[in-house]
């Protein structure tokens, strides 16, 4: 029933992360029926923030500045740098506002499965955001998985030649569990228990 | 973490059926992600929907041409209009494939409780639309629900005059159901077992 273009959106919602064909199609049909209310706002959102989109060079974050409004912000504490593996963990651990300090987007975790060597890792960069001086702890914050806890030693041995606490995010995370699943409860937890890597 | 403009999206996005705040994050992330792959194609898509979105002036339908692409279509059947009360409703039966007519779209159905009376539907549009002629099948394919059957037998005694046939669909359909959440099966049975209004 729908023109192409009506369809071309339908297909274009229905392959976001959480919609299918059927949510895709509600969707749609509410933006039409809204055209003021919800397809203009919608519209001009992503049209801003595709104009705009920038990664990080700082930290590897996604915004629509570089740097990223968490690099930029005077309040952060700079002596603090929280590495985890990729920016949706950066954003499920900043919306949980636990963490005061900065971050560090790896990019992903060390894989042989997948090939991921450590030069496919922002690493060297952290390194030299480190080597820089002026940050007191690192909070390596990679997931509870094998690969996770792989990439967290490969880099608290590369760091540790330098003058900074390296921590890790408490295991009461369940194992296997991937970072932006969990509740800020559980979070909340591992991230005060955190302890020294040994 | 996100600037205003991340946070624009992500709750333009939320606010569509079937999202929530975390999915929407979800979405955007993946949006900011797949910047060539996923937001281009979306903002393509967005974009062509918005600038061309019409409501067909023939039937009520929402499309990106007016007449719509049902009403333009010459391999429908002219002689067989189906009343529904909504966009979404046209799109549940037309996706069945199952109705080979024409659509009228009313906009709503008459409730006393909501102050929606004859006036603020497209009922004087039918009538005009079976007077002219052509038409010998009136499908009455409204909701299963007290109002949609209130408003089914209004449009049935308007119309009584005219020299065509009206029919309902069957009541297979769950009490209190709505059209647009049946699944296809329920809607084919329906409209195969659709019965004339006495
Ligand atoms: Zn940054
Ligand atoms: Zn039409």
């Amino acid at each position: 029933m729908a023109s192409s273009e009506i369809d071309a959106l339908t297909q274009a919602l229905a392959r976001l992360p959480g919609l299918g064909p059927r949510s895709a199609r509600r969707a749609v049909l509410h933006l039409l029926k809204k055209r003021e209310a919800a397809m203009a706002p919608l519209l001009r959102a992503l049209d801003a923030v595709n104009e705009r989109l920038a990664t990080c060079c700082t930290c590897g974050n996604v915004d629509t500045t570089d740097p990223c409004s968490i690099c930029a912000d005077p309040r952060r504490d700079a002596r603090m740098l929280c590495v985890v593996e990729d920016v949706s963990d950066l954003w499920a651990l900043d919306r949980s506002r636990l963490f005061p300090g900065r971050f560090h987007v790896l990019g992903g975790r060390l894989s042989a499965l997948e090939g991921v060597r450590p030069e496919d890792l922002t690493i060297d960069a952290l390194i030299g955001r480190i080597a820089a001086g002026g940050i007191d702890e690192v909070v390596l914050a990679m997931n509870a998985t094998l690969e996770g806890q792989t990439t967290a030693h490969y880099i608290a041995d590369r760091i540790e030649r330098f003058p900074v606490r390296v921590t890790q995010l408490a295991h009461g995370l369940p194992v296997g569990g991937e970072l932006d699943y969990l509740d800020e409860g559980t979070l909340a937890q591992a991230l005060r228990a955190r302890r020294p890597v040994v």
